[in-house]
C-alpha cells in the first residue's frame, strides 16, 4: 500500500479538469472488452463522440467483435488521449472504467444523438443509419487519469458527477 | 457462422504484409490486460518498438498498473495502427493478441534490446536504465486485423512466421 501512495496523487480540480478535457477533444479510442469464450481482454478501436450533456459515446456496428463481446459482458474500458510528437508516454491520456449500454436504435434518445454524432464524425452519415449500427454510451463507474510521467490518478465518478 | 463468413475475409500476402507493416511502423499503442481483483478489462498505453527480428516489445515500470496485471496474468491484446485525418474507423489498425513474456533485467538479452529501443524512443534514456523498468515481448498467438470498413481478416501465429 505504501507503495500505491507514491505513485498514486491525490485528485484535485485540475486532475478533473483534464480528465473532462481529453473527453470531451476525443475523436477516437481503444476500447477494451473481455471476450467471451477465451476470456482474453480484447482491444480494438472506436470513434468517440460525446452526449449533449458532455457524456462519452460512441457508434459500432453489431457485426464488430466488439459489440459480440459487450453484448455477454458489457463492463469495459476505454482509453483515450491521443499522443503528440516525442515520447508517447509524455502525453496525457485516461482510461475510463464503463458500463457500455446501447441506445435502442428506435428511440428518441438515438434520434437525438444522430445530429451531434454527426457533427463530430460527419463521415458516418455513410453508415450511421444502416441497419446493425448502434450508439452505446459509456457509462463512467471510475478512470484512471494519468497526466505524463508521474502524474497519476484514480478519479471515481463522483469526480466525473459536478463541474471542477 | 454466415454471418462470420460475411464479415472476415480470407487472409491473403496483402493482409500479411499489411499486418507487418503496422507493427513495423508502431510507435506506440493500447494494451488491454485483465484488472486481478475485478476482471475488467483495462486499457492503457504503451511505447511499442521491435527487436531486431522485428518482433513486437515494449518498455514498462513494474509501479504501472499494467505491469501489475501482466504479473497475474500475461494474456493481452495490443492495438496498433493510428488514424490519420478523417473517419478513424477507416484506418488500418491490427489488434494482436499475445502472452506479454517479461525479460529479464540482467540478461544478455536485455543488454540487446537496449540500443534498438533507444534508436526508436530516444527520450527513453531518461528511464530505460532505472531499477522498476522492464522490457516485455509480445509473443503473438494470433491478431484481428482491419484494414479499413469491410476488411477484416483473422491471422494466425503462423500467418507472422513467414516473410510473405
Amino acid at each position: 500500500m505504501a507503495e500505491e501512495k507514491k505513485v498514486i496523487r491525490d485528485t484535485d480540480d485540475d486532475a478533473r479538469i483534464l480528465a473532462r478535457k481529453l473527453i470531451a477533444e476525443a475523436n477516437f479510442g481503444a476500447i477494451a472488452v473481455q471476450e467471451p469464450d477465451t476470456g482474453v481482454p480484447l482491444v480494438s478501436r472506436v470513434a468517440i463522440a460525446t452526449d449533449p450533456e458532455g457524456r462519452p459515446i460512441f457508434l459500432a456496428s453489431e457485426l464488430s467483435i466488439h459489440s459480440k463481446c459487450l453484448a455477454k459482458n458489457n463492463k469495459c474500458s476505454v482509453l483515450l488521449g491521443e499522443p503528440g510528437k516525442g515520447d508517447p508516454l509524455a502525453h496525457p491520456r485516461i482510461t475510463l472504467i464503463c458500463n457500455a449500454v446501447i441506445i435502442e436504435r428506435k428511440s428518441e434518445e438515438r434520434d437525438r444523438l444522430r445530429d451531434p454524432y454527426l457533427e463530430q464524425h460527419p463521415k458516418a452519415k455513410l453508415y450511421i443509419d444502416f441497419g446493425d449500427f448502434q450508439f452505446y454510451r459509456l457509462e463512467i463507474e471510475r478512470a484512471n487519469l494519468n497526466g505524463g510521467f508521474g502524474k497519476a490518478y484514480a478519479l471515481t465518478a463522483e469526480d466525473f458527477a459536478v463541474n471542477p
